[in-house]
């Protein structure tokens, strides 16, 4: 397939890669062009200007938040230049107002527009194995299918409104949030008890919560690794920030990702900002004089 | 190993069973007297008040609360009736407060105290699948680790101090009720963006947290299924308000564990007190008008 | 002086007649020509569109929020037409980070910008009795203190940056939702034991607490009257929400805040938008079962 | 009248010396006995027991938390003593719980008992200018109106059975510490923006929030004097601590309670519980990075 991907950060790079390796021809634009080098090399076609991706039937994104998406897709003038029939897939976190936004401007140009947040980090970016929150029209989802197929190990779908996708997606950012700052306030308990978070984190998630987040966030909590950030706290907490917008404008009141949102807050006036958001366990240890 | 075994409830009784069948003569003690039948047709003898417990060296007891263990242990009269030299397990879930005076009594009478709160639910304890949390004199320990090893998966040890081990425990019931909490609010998150729970969760469940405390509640909060109570609301405040009293002891402010305790207080003043705490749900949907 | 007065709703009105009193030339505009009818009887002229106050040289405007202000003022041309030189005292209550963009345009016009909200309900305004905070140049507030004197029982400085005293307001607004609030949770506290609230806040509001803010939402709430609203929910949710942004812009947590915000959007969802803020202590009783 | 007073600390002994000066005869004990040096030299009699007490038909006690009222006036013999008939007037800030466990037991022994906690800080009591709120039997209260009128400003009543009194005073303390901590968080959100918090206190407290709540402790706050502690954030943790735990007797979930606790307790946790309680403006600012 013919295809065009924009932002070659350290998800997006992967991804372009995965669907060059797949076949596919793939035209590649980003903000900083030495990103694209190394994917040029092994036969992708540079774009200049977001503006060139126009020449692909499939555009593909994966940028940093609703002002990059604004500035390369519509304010560069692509949303305009794209064929009609055309679709676009916005594989970003984005908010959900932004999103249905976008889902409107896209459809007064004729052109499709599929919502498609990703689940995982670099390492399941690059093995091809995502799971992928798919929003938008049943056909243009199908159509755009073998390439989701290949960035990911399966495709969730969640309705004919692309911002539902993104619902679903800061929802999941909001419950791992959750569960790093679980675990950080559970450490600090412990270790207020003179037991190492270490071994209790060992415990937790070798029995009822062994799963991804808490093996990885754990890890991190019980080695107080906190750099390099996989997810700085600053993105956390825009994350968490977008989970209560989305809940505002259903009216959904929630507690729990108000509290975390003032600890990731309080850590980054700490100067913990580019941490890793797994430094929440810092936050709840200074709370309790523990550093 | 001549045992006794106090407290037949839900949990209690199929560890009672799985010590019989493992070979051990358990000297058996229910509050009402009908719990523990089965069991004497299976070959435990029976005592008629805690104090015939003392016949046994060690003692297990499943008791309720930090009440129903000083009425059945101390009250009693049965631990100043132990042989010195005996061990007391005490397999509940108390406040770390009791746990420490507990332990103290016990060294006050030369009897050892073993805590050991266990992890998992009714079907795990029956499949002898138990996560248990230990804390207390290794050679404690040690002595009662084949009776251990005949109830559960696991024994993991938490330190020299009992209450060191219900500590942990709390920590997890609080990573529990945290996890249930989450979900409830991600849930009204997306159901406000009409995506239905259920697909959001199973999507959850099957991905990063891919974990036995999700998979066991989230589908509790797909199916809407909060009776029959697993765990009661009712218990789950009265664990939380525990982990909160333990952080405070050693001046841990937790204060996603007090958001959940409000919640918590919240469904059991609608008159959910009864349901399993996975109604955490009921509590976010009615605070965001869904029902 | 010659004036122009941009927005006259149930507090711009009586702001609007009071510098008509003093001996003002004030022209008026409103959304709704009705709502000017009665100052044109009593000599105000008439401004059938925004850019119609370019006559004057101090335009005053008391607008919703960001979004009416950036259409009545900047996008309606009248911030371009206005002469150097000129003034705008913006009274309204908008978010700090709009005050300094608003603060950056106008001196890029070369137009002086103060910021002047105001503490006051619509009985106070009639009054001539508001507290005014003004942020702004020293010499731009002094040039228009003739006019604040009129609308004011004092003015109170807080910086050279107008978005200053918007900061303020937020902060006041908020101090004001946390009175609400706490008198909410402490009237559920006493009813839980069977003492009327009533009771409670009279003694409250004669004692420690005998402050308007007191005695006005505690008199609401003792009645439990909600309707008509002197500020209603939906407000008091932008505002609280203003003010965790300001927080946020600066790195500061506001948990109370939060917990707040959360009270009011539950309050929303159950269908009381419309109602006083004070109907937080609805949300209080209903969580408690108490209604 | 000839009365008892029991507890000379830094409220009651004022209280006793007003009583005395109004010429009543006071037997006075205290736990260390320098404090009742003055008094004695004024004419009160000493009682070197808690028992000595029983000698005078009516006690009054202030004393610190329930595990003092429980020492000093049922464990030390004193309420046994009594003789049927007297009454007992409790001062003090107690739990609704041991309220009402006092009330049952001075019953069975045929004596009245009066809560009667009061709301002032030393200087007000020292003025004979408390407010005093009175829960119990209507005619044990007016018995003992002679002397409440001698202590107090006024006394407000809240119903037949004492522990209400007592629920109303924990409600009154919760609201000093949502005052104190709302002022602490609007503090914390001007001096983000560059605003100094004494001009924002002084112009809150001048206005809507001119009680003596707010004056008092946002003059505390505005000029950062935590010490001499008026009231201790530990003693502040305690209360709230109280109010939630009565909150939780009858269902009622208090969201602002929960997070003035965590606020408290972080305090406590740097090392600041010896502190007035308005250092909570101190954990506001360092969470905001402001110290």
């Amino acid at each position: 397939m013919d295809i065009a991907f924009l932002g070659l950060g350290t998800m997006g790079a992967p991804m372009a890669r995965n669907l060059l390796k797949a076949g596919h021809t793939v035209h590649v634009w980003n903000r900083s062009p030495q990103a694209r080098e190394a994917l040029l090399q092994d036969g992708a076609h540079a774009c200049d200007a977001p503006l060139d991706a126009a020449v692909a039937p499939v555009v593909l994104s994966m940028l940093a938040d609703d002002a990059a998406v604004a500035e390369v897709i519509v304010d560069s003038g692509l949303l305009d230049a794209l064929p009609e029939g055309a679709v676009h897939v916005n594989l970003a976190t984005v908010s959900v107002a932004y999103a249905r936004a976008l889902a409107e401007r896209h459809a007064a140009r004729g052109v499709d527009y599929v919502a498609a947040p990703v689940v995982g980090r670099v390492d399941v970016a690059a093995a091809g194995k995502l799971n992928i929150l798919a929003g938008g029209k049943a056909a243009a989802i199908e159509r755009v299918q073998p390439l989701l197929d290949v960035l990911g190990a399966r495709t969730w779908r969640f309705g004919e409104a692309p911002e539902q996708a993104n619902a679903v997606k800061l929802a999941t950012n909001f419950c791992l949030a959750s569960a790093i700052g679980t675990m950080a306030e559970a450490s600090a308990l412990v270790r207020g008890h003179a037991v190492a978070p270490a071994d209790f984190l060992e415990m937790l998630t070798s029995t009822v919560f062994a799963a991804p987040a808490y093996q990885g966030y754990g890890g991190l909590i019980a080695r107080e690794q906190y750099t390099p950030a996989g997810f700085k706290m600053t993105l956390g907490l825009k994350d968490v920030r977008l989970a209560l917008t989305a809940g505002e404008a259903t009216q959904v009141p929630m507690p729990l990702a108000s509290t975390l949102r003032d600890g990731l807050l309080e850590g980054i006036a700490q100067g913990d900002g580019a941490l890793d958001w797994a430094a929440l366990a810092k936050v709840s240890a200074r709370r309790a004089g523990q550093q």
